[in-house]
């Protein structure tokens, strides 16, 4: 068989379908070798994460070997292509660690203008979420459905997510405050799940700040499918990382950037 | 087929079946008919909770028409069995309306000494967790596992869940910080999913307040029979709602609680 004969996006698949299969032994284990990769603060690398990036890696090299690959995991890979696979094989280690169903493998293929195709996969519900120009849907335990961002016009009926009431800085944390007193829900703990939600249509606000790429790639691929917006907090591109604002449409997006922009 | 063949958690598990097929159809659809049940604060009832506890008091009617119901949606049934099941259809409301895979269907019976048994369900998930004297087990996505809690010593080594940072009131969101302030994580957002988490051995702490009977009923049937405790903040009884601390053990029980007991 042809190896450039899969598509992209068979190719993303595949991949995701590698690190389920890589991390799935591990959740939710007891005793798994953990280690901090921040001097300060508690960010714990598990054995999944390396073993999903190896695995997503192998199959990287059988399909598509002059691609370049940008990991959170092993680093970066030149390639000769121009394009780069951008890879986050556990977002959310706290919440994997806690053994919550919401972090997620992130995938996105990327030029240096930002990412054309994203994934972002739940192994353990089963559920993967994809963007690209043509594609906008997601698979899971209760079938196939589309993706498409709402309406919410205005702040006071928008939910608005973040992971956790920190956000990052302080300076950080108060802008997200200041768009949260204006919401009519805000919630928290959804990790790399919330940007979903937002493709799917069930929220329309989510902000964060301190991302790294791989961190972001993947859901702004996914909600520039589904019809959302994502940009840092003066309306620029995210796809670098730091702070994100993600909405379901121009007006909610407008709204949220008015108050962020301060910050 | 003699109505009376089933167990108490055929019955239960029967009931559980039946709330996740009256939800399902309604999570993550669009415009859900949704009404505030509190002149303050946003609390939105779904029709798939109405669908679920009247689901669920039907299988109750043909299976235990003697034993008395306390349901969230329905109210009080006054049985002759000095038994009562007491039903949450969705706990978790704000989280169900988010689209988060964190709500729960709720499901205890109950004497006036406390609950004997209990089932947490997520329906989107799939994955039912069920305590009793006898039983301290769990089905999911990927397959079944045993209830236990775990031995986390002390606070330090611990991770702390509930669901939003207020808690409930402010003297309630002091005792939660004081407690998070010496914990190793503490987490937001999963709902009654974080006393499944607890059961099932990945988390050590959740503290809420203003709890309802009918919130906290199920977890600590789920939890006692994986090994854990689940007082008030004073170390009395929880059954009949208002303040929870749910411990993994006994250790970081009463070192939780002998903060909580100041607030």
């Amino acid at each position: 068989m042809d190896k450039m004969s899969l598509s992209d996006l068979e190719v993303a698949e595949e991949m995701a379908d590698a690190a389920r299969a890589a991390i799935l032994p591990f959740f939710r284990q007891s005793n798994l070798e953990t280690s901090n990769k921040l001097d300060q603060g508690f960010d714990p690398v598990t054995v999944a994460d390396r073993a999903a990036e190896k695995a997503m890696r192998a199959v990287l090299a059988r399909h598509r070997p002059q691609d370049g690959i940008f990991g959170e995991e092993y680093g970066q890979h030149e390639g000769q292509s121009g394009r780069t696979w951008v890879l986050d094989p556990i977002d959310g280690t706290r919440g994997f660690i806690s053994g919550t169903p919401t972090w997620g493998v992130l995938i996105a293929l990327s030029t240096q203008d930002g990412p054309t195709m994203g994934i972002i996969d739940q192994p353990y519900i089963g559920e993967r979420f994809i963007g690209s120009a043509d594609i906008a849907r997601s698979h899971g335990p209760t079938g196939d459905m589309s993706l498409k961002t709402r309406s919410t016009p205005s702040l006071d009926q928008a939910i608005l997510f973040t992971t956790f009431p920190e956000v990052g800085a302080s300076e950080d944390r108060a802008g997200f405050e200041a768009v949260s007193q204006h919401v009519r829900l805000t919630r928290y703990g959804m990790d790399c799940y919330a940007y979903a939600l937002l493709a799917a249509g069930q929220v329309d606000l989510v902000i964060e700040a301190g991302l790294n790429a791989y961190d972001i790639q993947a859901p702004i691929a996914v909600i520039h499918a589904a019809g959302g917006i994502v940009t840092d907090w003066q309306g620029g591109p995210a796809h670098n990382g730091g702070r994100a604002l993600a909405a379901a449409n121009p007006q909610i997006h407008a709204a949220a950037l008015e108050i962020l922009r301060n910050f």
